[in-house]
């Protein structure tokens, strides 16, 4: 059987973060924990991002997954949501590769194919298939269901042969901790 | 006389991230280093914001300045742009701010009014007077120059009446390692 592949799904927001980690072993899939990361909305951008940052590591010291995935943020038309956006991404994606995790990166439509089957869909749909494959599942916010989401998505993703091509062709070990980054 | 502070100012970017420290006393300013972390764009988004964090956490170490000032980046009208540049300069920001320190952030052009005198100017202008500003001033790429600009900024504005004011009103120590962090 192998052993589990603990994984860790997040999803980026200057606000509110949201984090889920799965475990996935074989094609079966299991809850492990949920939440959200929130920064302080009257401090100052700095302190916001060691908020983001301290509550990111606290639960992966915590839980150690072994991967990670993080959405690829959507692009709205509106340049400083952008930035804001942008800042809070890079400390998401910042805290597990500097604990030498994978960390892939998913669009929202693949993360919308791989847990409801089609590329679109909206979050009602999401949530419900997250509670559909993993009955346990828990959510505090919208965001930690959207960060289970992509866990889901990501343990779908790795086992693909694409996936697989790709480690393949990397000068790094396929699992585990290393720094290996895939964007898929 | 009382003591100097030490400045480092940061220009953020994906690929090139341009730092500058100086050191202020009263009215006057010295040069102390200035330089450029870049990131390798082969690699992999997380690696590359790992390789920002590693850059600037060393100079941090090395140097030890007192406080830190960030440019307010530009918004341009490429949204993939301004995302990845968000990424960066949310590295840029923690770094200093995980330290410690004052993270003090400027609009390119007060950077520019505190350097040249008015807040419109080309590059080669505020390179001049950085030049004349600390005649032994040296810097390896525009973005090293652009850093100690926003650390001179810095310099001349942690002097002023509104800045004292805001510490004043603030709950934390007005200087040293605290995690203060004013936008001017």
């Amino acid at each position: 059987m192998g052993e589990a592949i603990r994984i860790i799904g997040i999803d980026p927001g200057l606000r509110r973060t949201g984090w889920g980690i799965v475990e996935s072993l074989g094609n079966s899939l299991r809850f492990v924990a949920s939440g959200t990361v929130r920064s302080d909305d009257k401090a100052a951008l700095a302190t916001r991002l060691c908020q983001l940052h301290d509550g990111l590591a606290e639960i992966l010291h915590a839980a150690m997954p072994h991967e990670a995935a993080v959405e690829q943020t959507f692009v709205n038309k509106d340049a400083a949501a952008t930035l804001k956006l942008g800042q809070a991404r890079g400390i998401a994606m910042l805290v597990p590769a500097r604990a030498g995790l994978v960390v892939a990166e998913y669009a929202p439509n693949a993360v919308k194919k791989a847990v409801i089957g089609v590329g679109h869909g909206d979050k009602k749909q999401i949530h419900m298939m997250v509670k559909v494959l993993m009955p346990k599942a828990t959510f505090d916010t919208d965001d930690a269901a959207d960060a289970l989401a992509i866990a889901i998505c990501h343990a779908h993703h790795r086992q693909s042969v694409a996936y697989r091509m790709a480690l393949a062709y990397s000068d790094e070990r396929p699992f585990g901790r290393t720094k290996h980054v895939l964007a898929l």
